[in-house]
């Protein structure tokens, strides 16, 4: 068995050593992860530049290889010819902040579990509902727990091809956590705006802020699993096809105009 | 109608000048695009930094927008703040290459688009399925006029929210284009590998490449209709639940371990 770990806060953060940690009482655990934090960088193949590849030493004494590419090009790095051996799971994060409704398009976990499915290694994306107001270290136990148990489960039950868990830990004590819930992705609802400033030189400039983004806690939905007390379990496909607006796209008449 | 034209090529590409022109009969157009080429970046969203908007004049003497930030930044700005006028529809590209398959969660132009659908605004990605041998700049004119059809049958029709088009053209004389097929989306196939070289001082780097992905051309899929020579308009929706797997993980026995 061998599984690869990765995430997109960069090879040092706490939840990636967490999470290996917890992933090698389950068999050889590769590491390899960027260099730096690529938070809601998206899905990226770097095709224009070439990678540089390292050897690190982990706060554990234990060795991880850091790229400086994105969190997916770690990925197609890892399943593509980095590693001699083959890649049978991957696992993604920990992130310390979930990553829930239409986070999923942006989130760097997420799309790490993503390259894996384009490549059919099945794949799970693990991230932690910290709250916003998070100061130091979050315990990412239970959550490295919960991966070991969602892997073992894809190890024995098998994953279809193209497809990929995104989990989501809510941050309570152990004993708190209701259990698991599979989920649908749930309707994140944004609030950014754009702030605009003069900089010293009176030329403008722009931050994107909003406050945190919030969500409808409908049940069924991972937002609403998160509400509750339960872990999330989502099965995200690469394919996006609204098949729902199939037959009014038919009978639209394209040839005017 | 206010049409918002942007890409991920860049605000100086020959493809958004064709499509800002076209629009133009529709209605006013504003660009605001990146300022350097975002190929293969993702959906992005930059927190962490300010962004920079400068006004330049395209090849044709009219004014754009240009930003420091990714594509979908872009559409971020314009959305949310940046333009006084509300936008009615964003339309992004044209890109030179096509985007099928599994290729739209990678894509800087359907993310463009993804993020417009985030905000409940309309959205078309316009590619042309220009051959890998391309020399020189492709002829955009017929991807444009069909963006017109496209985005007037939008505008007659309405799409429903957190869903947008992928509309693909094949490189062909207008004359040889079949027609327009309503399609899903199909699957890639990659061909990537990691190609490790040594740098004049003998350290390794390694390339990410590949032979251009393939398809499968199976009829009803965007791929598939292209190979027929047609132009393929994809529905996608930021719902990326795996909902045929719902039941199986819901029997999973997820305790065990």
């Amino acid at each position: 068995m061998h599984i690869l770990v990765t995430n997109d806060d960069g090879v040092t953060a706490p939840g990636l050593l967490a999470l290996a940690q917890e992933m090698r009482k389950l068999g050889k655990v590769s590491i390899l992860a960027p260099d730096r934090n690529w938070s809601a960088s998206g899905h990226v193949k770097t095709l224009d530049r070439p990678l540089r590849v390292k050897e690190v030493i982990l706060a554990d004494g234990s060795s991880a290889w850091a790229s400086d590419g994105a969190p997916s090009d770690c990925v197609a790095l890892a399943l593509c010819g980095f590693f001699d051996e083959k890649v049978d799971i991957v696992v993604s994060g920990i992130n310390p902040y979930a990553n829930l409704g239409h986070d999923v398009t942006y989130s760097g976990t997420v799309t790490c579990a993503m390259e894996a499915a384009i490549w059919c290694v099945p794949a799970v994306a693990m991230s932690l509902d910290s709250p916003d107001t998070q100061v130091g270290v979050p315990d990412y136990a239970p959550a490295a727990r919960l991966a070991g148990r969602v892997v073992q489960s894809v190890l024995r039950y098998g994953l279809a091809d193209n497809t990929l868990l995104n989990v989501n830990v809510p941050a309570l004590p152990e004993e708190n956590i209701k259990g698991i819930q599979v989920t649908r992705q749930g309707l994140r609802v944004y609030h950014d705006k754009v702030d605009r400033r003069l900089d010293p030189r009176k030329r403008p400039y722009y931050w994107l802020i909003g406050d945190v983004p919030t969500g409808v806690p409908e049940r069924g939905t991972d937002i609403g699993a998160l509400a509750e007390g339960y872990v999330s379990v989502t099965p995200i496909q690469l394919d996006l096809t609204a098949y729902r607006l199939l037959p009014d796209l038919n009978a639209w008449e394209w040839n005017t105009g």
